[in-house]
């Protein structure tokens, strides 16, 4: 047992903290004020800060290191990409997209690196990994409890050499953005098959008929534009080519899974950064206001949060270690369990401790001359992300207690 | 000791929720589709809802019986105002702007007709209590802790028959809508004086020179664009003449003071009247969705959300009630403790059955497409309103220790 | 609405304000030590106190006024009752033995006095009035769970004049006094009847061939020695005779709904005394106490914790008068509702403050030297008293749920 | 960054694991029997426990391997300890004392083997090594927070070649025990030197003249007399021989510092045992319990409880662990803020996990009947246990908000 990171963590993170320093930081306030002009795109800044990480070797690291990846991406297993998530974390709308290890396209990309066809990885695969395109990830539907992946309505039909899609879904991130160019859409290839064989993955492109961006989703009254927004898209006879077919039919289900392992390590350890920002500007904060004469700092309640906060966030970090520690060793069924765990744990914490963040900062706290409220918004909605928590929880205490039945 | 509203009450309760039932949750959709595409200003459909609330003699509820006032309001003790509020907190977007029981014309309507001159009531307290024109309150201010009152920097200053105003006031609630006429300015007209006689209210036209309105202080994402944002506004040797001072000079505190009891009786009412909303929406919605082959209305957990926010909100309700009664019968500043209880209980109270709610509707619950996260966007920002919770709960347990003090 | 006592009420608690303050708090350490040395049985002093008690008219004040016993009790409603037994509540452990209000003979008084038969009231009943003898109430069994009454597995079987109970109880309150004379007894009379009329209760005098007192159970490492312990019973073969059947066969489940009520609204009021006592002895430690060179009642924690149990102790008490007064005024079945809520908040607020008021004390808290863990686990033990809280939050949400059924 | 455990850990796990499966749980009940008529001494079977463990090379292993001390320990550091003390936690009354791994004498041991001269280490370290004597660590004083030492009130006066010792201490663990020998008292040898430089600490045999034992404190009723319960100890003119002070005069505080890290990994490894134990008796009840038709084990509230039990003890355990990695890498010192932070977090959690299993378990769980109060009792008692949690968090967040002052 060893709690010390190694030489090629530390040299990445050495690299990455350099970056944020350099660049990322001294960038937010320009961002989200180029943002505001910029519609359902990312500020054109966007850019140069891509081109700028990738010449200083930061660009796809979460790619793990197996033989057909190995060539894109850092190679580096998930323990080492962890603590760079985090890092990342801190400025969550800039760092991540920046280094091309942004959300929905990193899930995306390692499905079809793990399970494209050749042709896929070299249509969208290639160009995703290059940052030159963006994609969405379809699969939550607002008639049905998308807690339960089974209850998913969407119909994908095959019909002679084409699947033909019907459907609605909504929360779909990214796609409002133009330069997302392609859906990966989970729907019901066959109803009557078991359970978890119904479900099948396709590639939908952005321009394919009937496929319709209907309207962005709001997020405690964010819209997100500046990392393209959260849609409403309907699918009205879509169809595609029957290669569009990501794997096998049936395999939608086993797919959303392997996705999911990693997708938490890297919300997780993202919101431990934000966390670890909240401290320090609640720090800040109560340092420099006074009231009732003397610092906020030197106010008990106050006190209380920062070193609440500061144990939660230890605990917190540990167990998303061992977690991606546990994926790289035993694999993501082995790290079940854990995935789970921090899927529970990782919203709820880091919530509270933005909310103390926020209440250390008065009403600035809530509004948009801080990053924290909307910080705040992005860890609550992850409450619900892969089904809300208290599905996670039953599942984790179903296995709990299978340890001890007959 | 009697449970039971009074005739007068329940009569007006009646009207009351005919008009919810008949006017205002009938508007709701259309009210927020028109909303966003009328700026800063309130749907032009509110002026409609407004005449009809006046036909109905709901209009100007809040007024309490005293004698300059019972003329223009329903003569109505806080006690039976109490009721009305919270029905009326059930769609706090129309419900109380429709009726003329809109914060913060409320209070500065109550401020006026208790601490304004002659022509002051004729020229701001008559138009506001037809309805006419808008009002401001501005106080709070972004670089100073204003959960001390005696930290306010905004300076006004006497020069022979002028105030001068030099500050800068945010989250001034209602000051994007350009039919805000006039603010409530709260700031230190003498410096050297006792802490709470350094401070002075003057009547400000929103188009005197040198103020400036310059931008809308977002809540989470929310601008609040429908009851005229929150807006910071600078004071820039802003002269008003001596005659628009309220009161006497050094009486800021004092008024302060007298302004917030009521203001927090309403606020405390209506936001049971959103929890009262938010668990009828959470029940309806756990009825007809299905997760895991049966409503979610069978799951234990939800039960359990249900069952813990009627707990809490009957105790909240007689809380606030008895407040109310004891401001009626005793005074604000005999309901001194019960106030600051309520202020701190009613925010969090509240917060947290709409975080419930919230998550019993998925995704859908942190969306445009149903009321709470704007609800829970507006309970938690209570939390700040007149001072931090932290704040209350320190005096309030100053005044617990006194008992047993020598 | 009006939140002020009548003039009985206040007649009442000036004079058990009185004879709290001349003769229950100066004898609590007398009380206590001389417990130490009297086994199972009350310490003697007991007696005395309640002579005195019945001297100043304080006695068996909990009977309602209904025809058959108001020539017992004082005549007062629950309403007026409440505020009381809140004041007894402060000494939980004297004040209600020492005016005849203790449980669990309450429960079995007006258990007796509803629905007994003329021989039983002057057998039992008069001496249980007259504080002669104490009572058990035998419904808890050690192997099923309790909060569900239909699983009760004790059985009464009738043969010829008798009635023969064979079954094992636990946590029977008082039954370890050697003057618990009687118990009353539920079991099922007829498993095939419908679920909620298979039970019936029997008297079961103490000296009854077959009952065996086994042993004391401990609360925490309590045994409440002083009031009789919580005893293991078993019964094996009891015979009594047919006419120490109360009420009627299958009538049982009706009996122990109707005892629940004012049960429930006695143990609230007494917790929330409890509270206050708790609430008291904070403030006076924290002001006495110093560390880091100032009181802790100057440290912002401690204070946090002040405020936060006045705030819910106010809302507590007033949900309890309230549902007191519903008692009084549509009965047991329409306070359904909200008997509930006070079980469930009343034990989880009341344990909240206690344990503050713990960590407040330091070491000495969690000692003999305090009252404070002694009241901790009496009120940790409410929460599993008539069914755990969670069985009640169950059927509280169904009642809610139903309001938006077809 | 690695998290198994190594070889020799396992080695010893399941070395440990094997004795508490053939020895520790088949002796729980006669062990609770036998300690009931054993006055305040240990029952006599922990004698043959303790030979046996011994004998499996189980004995003192919590002991560092530096130069002085590996002779006598297993040598392990605090890493390879800590899951060990875990394991042992799962049996707290009997597991630690029959290895020889019991506070206070661990931490005492630690003290001698480190600061003790020649002769104190031959007189009291050997025998306790041995496990022929006990002893206890005399720090906590009724009459000032002890949350601060500085407030310590004992005296240590000179008086020629002896030390005068005059004061009151309580909860000294271990010390009615009458096989308790020898008292390590920490009073003030000098109220005049700097701060921390004021006190010192002496050995004091348990039969000097002057040293009364004068009664055991409980902690939520139980007397814990199976470990020698928790005294009040009086001084009074007590002398000892200048040699019996440990280490230097006024090096008091810091060898109370080096004495706390140690002993919180140690309690909070315990307690993580303690959790898992609980863990495993919900799990088990609630399969095996029914109500309303099915088990327990598929009401959601309950597992909610089993799920964050689970998130919470993964958390906490890795802390703990890393704490201990710390210790040994870095030194108590660089491991400060962790060791703050496990005494935080690990009372409270565990705490939580206690009363949910208490809870799931029915009235049964508060009784004797199941280890469960006893174990929150002693959870509990741990929340002031060097110092209120307050305390730990204050100096916690000063040591964060340090990072951002100039």
């Amino acid at each position: 047992m060893d709690f010390a990171f190694d030489a090629t963590t530390n040299r990445y993170r050495d690299r990455l903290l350099d970056f944020m320093d350099e660049c990322v930081y001294p960038s937010e306030h320009a961002f989200h004020e180029q943002a505001a002009g910029s519609g359902w795109s990312p500020p054109p800044m966007l850019e140069d800060l891509k081109a700028e990480a990738r010449s200083r070797g930061l660009w796809n690291l979460f790619l793990p290191p197996s033989d057909t990846r190995g060539e894109h991406g850092a190679g580096l297993t998930n323990l080492q990409y962890a603590p760079l998530a985090e890092i990342m974390g801190r400025s969550p709308g800039i760092a991540p997209p920046a280094t091309n290890c942004a959300a929905p396209d990193t899930g995306n990309m390692e499905v079809l690196a793990e399970f494209g066809s050749e042709w896929q990885r070299k249509e969208y695969l290639e160009p995703l990994l290059a940052g030159e395109i963006r994609s969405a990830f379809a699969m939550t539907e607002p008639d049905v409890a998308s807690s339960d992946a089974t209850n998913i309505a969407t119909s994908i039909r095959r019909d002679g050499g084409e699947y033909v899609i019907n459907g609605r879904k909504w929360f779909i991130t990214g796609a409002m953005n133009p330069n997302c160019k392609v859906f990966i859409v989970m729907g019901k290839t066959d109803p009557e098959a078991p359970k978890h064989r119904q479900q099948s993955m396709v590639l939908v492109p952005r321009d394919t008929p009937g496929l319709t961006v209907r309207r962005g989703m709001t997020v405690f009254g964010y819209d997100d534009a500046d990392h393209g927004g959260h849609a409403e898209v309907v699918f009205e006879d879509v169809r595609v080519p029957v290669d569009n077919l990501i794997g096998e039919e049936g395999g939608g289900f086993a797919i959303a899974q392997a996705r999911l392992g990693p997708g938490r390590i890297h919300h997780c350890m993202r919101l431990i950064g934000m966390a670890e920002r909240a401290v320090e500007l609640m720090c800040r904060r109560v340092l420099e206001r006074e009231a009732f004469g003397k610092p906020l700092a030197r106010q008990g309640v106050i006190q209380d949060w920062i070193a609440e906060s500061r144990v939660r966030i230890e605990q917190l970090r540990l167990l998303v270690l061992k977690t991606a520690w546990l994926m790289d060793t035993v694999g993501n069924k082995g790290a079940h369990t854990e995935i789970q765990a921090i899927k529970i744990a990782g919203p709820a914490t880091v919530e509270w401790i933005l909310d103390k963040a926020i209440q250390a900062h008065g009403a600035g706290g809530i509004s948009q001359d801080f990053p924290l409220a909307a910080l705040w918004a992005g860890a609550r909605s992850l409450r619900f992300a892969d089904g809300p928590d208290e599905v996670h929880k039953r599942s984790l205490a179903y296995r709990e207690l299978k340890k001890y039945m007959g």
